[in-house]
């Protein structure tokens, strides 16, 4: 019988550019593979540009007859090459390798039928996002996602420093959280299913268990919006905590969550921060105005006429960014205790004025990235407030055990990574913030 | 106008309880928060057990009388309370906390059902499960679930140093990537889609674009099982790796990856892992047998009559896993070269014997827990292939078009996250491994 034994093996890394760029400082050798990104001939001498995991390395091959290889050699070939590194400033991340070997890996099937190496190929947003499995190997998206990853992780590196517990919750569920008919249905083995608009009921749910929590994961709203800043399907950063004084409690955290992401950011994605020429200054301390006053600041400023006077407009939002730049200096700004009408059932209403909820949003660059709030602990105060609304408690009775077996004053929030992501990188649309977007006509790739 | 700063503020954390038990060593006076697991009146002493974030504290409350609050203690309440740490051996945790002072912060509706200070309390998994929100509140649970957040960061964080990049993908999908009718369907502004099952061409894709990436997050299986390691919806870690050299690279990326894994739990859910009385050996190296010969083995040892000679059945993974046990030593055994027929059109065949392909499964104490292998890289044998088994290339166009302009060979894996810490806690049933689990009958809590 044909046994073996499987060590524990780390397949080495390619080097990151950074690293690189120091081996050439020191005329290193190096063997390391990539996918072409770029190939030109000129005369004598072929230029390769390698795509790396986190960057582009320029490669000089002189003489290519001399290597087999040379000859197959086409734009997407993967290879893996060996030569000396030299600093080369023109050249991207200020080195360059001069190639003495070449190995051949693997060929495309067809050749690419875009360039990699202009900014937007004169395509619409739809065209790029039809060929978006080839479009993501552009440089430039591939920062905007590796900025991404790296503020999720900085979010959720500081949650976890700050005593969350991490959860993974339920997307199929009985019945929406959020009310309205923005919800996504389906046949769950003879059963009603929906899928699930966020995890509210769940993190109430585990505040009762670890005080503190947070989820990373899809939500789904099924909300007829075709706009530059809504998705169908999104990634939802949620937190909840437990024993607060105060819905500043929530802000001040968030306020601290994003300013030591935005401070690792700047360190760790600095490469692709200058590439897009993105400016990262840590936010905080936040301006927080109370809703009825911003929208009446607008109004007076602005002479908008709104038609909600509940809600705010996506125009309003714009505006009031501009308003807190120009005020306040700030990217940033809370606005807070939304009227009651607006918020869902689970919202503490201000005990000073029941007709708004300690309840904000947090608006960045005039784009809502934060929904959040202080939540309605007592139970009799929970299923008073459901019997207002019309809903029945016993359909809620689930949750409800959470509130009826005792909670501490708490709250929490959402965010929306892609319109973090959007705001932070200046995209002018959502769907440029998201691997593989959805809205209500794109369903692929 | 009203405006406000929000600076950045952390809520001070409750102090862990490995803490405490260090303040306690030096008489130290604390103020902190919880709510009461348990209340227990003896005479002129009340009895106190707060249940922390990460584990509990007795605490003492001589002369009740005089503190108003006192009179208003029950079970579940959320109290505030200050005092003097003292050492206590008997106490869980080591301390003790005789409390001076007592703020009630928020009482319970109404007043507990059940108690949870014993293990099962003698009830049905299945009415444990109808009072989940409850029963999550007992310790046992919390230090399952306490173990299964940090399971779930020690991996990602093994596979962001190791240069993988974090992504998000889609769940809503216009087509199922593993084949069969398992698949949850549902209507998408009028168009028909369908719940991921996994991430897979996803991630594919992705390898052209940042050679390593990795996603946590939820999967969708209409399966019609109603077995004791069966979710239909449960929560997948995958990875893909570009320029493996054999599938063998990512058997041992995987082997290091839980390897450290193991070696970061024993650390940081110490006092976890010693409450659930779990002993954790760090895997590796993991002996690794053929499919076939596996198979032929558990015949041979114990005369088990497969029903299918092309598929493992739970009982003889179960056989497999002893069998690993006995002859290695091991609780972890890679099972490779499963056929072809049983494997979906991505995988690649074994040049060497077409009829089996380069994958594996990983069984962790005779369950499955992770399914992994080499894919096809080349367009034209990806194509051959689906046409082989009657898919339409057509079909899978926006997939294809990773591997028409160029994939590197590469492979990856999914890992069930309550699989392995259904394996690692050694629980009876999966249901204990996911905080709201779903089966064809339970859609709540």
């Amino acid at each position: 019988m044909d046994m073996e034994w499987i060590q524990a093996n780390l397949l080495a890394q390619t080097p990151s550019c950074a690293q690189l760029a120091a081996d050439a400082a020191r005329n290193r050798p190096v063997t390391l593979h990539g996918q072409i990104q770029t190939l030109r001939r000129l005369g004598d001498v072929v230029f390769v540009v390698l795509r790396l995991r986190d960057g582009l390395l320029q490669c000089v091959l002189d003489n290519p007859d001399r290597l087999d290889a040379a000859r197959l050699l086409r734009e997407e070939a993967a290879v893996k090459v060996s030569g000396t590194l030299l600093p080369e400033m023109r050249a991207p991340g200020g080195c360059e390798l001069h190639i003495t070997e070449l190995e051949l890996i693997s060929l495309p099937g067809q050749p690419r039928p875009l360039p990699l190496n202009r900014k937007s190929n004169g395509m619409s947003l739809d065209a790029q996002l039809n060929w978006r499995p080839l479009m993501l190997r552009h440089q430039d998206q591939r920062d905007r996602f590796r900025i991404q990853a790296e503020l999720c992780r900085a979010m959720r590196d500081f949650l976890h420093r700050e005593g969350f517990t991490e959860i993974h919750t339920p997307k199929l569920v009985s019945a929406g959280a959020e009310g309205g008919s923005n919800i996504f249905r389906l046949d769950y083995f003879g059963q009603a299913a929906f899928l699930a608009q966020s995890p509210q009921v769940y993190k109430q749910t585990m505040v009762g268990v670890y005080e503190r929590v947070f989820e990373v994961g899809p939500v789904f709203r099924a909300e007829k919006h075709n706009t530059v800043r809504h998705l169908n399907e999104y990634t939802s950063l949620d937190f909840e905590m437990g024993f607060i004084d105060s819905f500043r409690a929530i802000m001040g955290m968030e306020t601290a969550m994003l300013r030591s992401a935005w401070l690792e950011l700047a360190e760790v994605c600095q490469p692709e921060l200058e590439r897009l020429k993105l400016d990262l200054a840590p936010p905080g301390p936040i301006p927080a105005v109370r809703f009825a006053d911003a929208k009446r600041q607008i109004q007076e400023r602005t002479g908008w006429r709104s038609r909600d006077p509940n809600d705010l407009e996506p125009e309003e939002e714009r505006l009031i960014g501009l308003w807190a730049q120009e005020t306040y200096g700030s990217d940033w700004v809370f606005i807070t205790h939304y009227p009651t009408t607006k918020r869902p059932f689970y919202a503490m209403d201000d005990p000073e004025d029941p007709r708004v909820t300690l309840s904000f949003d947090l608006l960045y660059r005039g784009i809502e990235v934060t929904t959040g709030g202080q939540r309605i602990h007592d139970y009799d105060q929970q299923v008073a407030k459901m019997r207002q609304r019309g809903l029945d408690p016993e359909a809620f009775a689930t949750y409800l055990m959470a509130h009826a077996y005792g909670l501490p004053p708490h709250g929490g929030l959402g965010i929306g990574l892609e319109r973090l992501q959007m705001a932070l990188t200046r995209a002018a649309n959502i769907r440029q913030a998201a691997l593989f977007p959805r809205d209500m006509k794109r369903l692929t790739p």
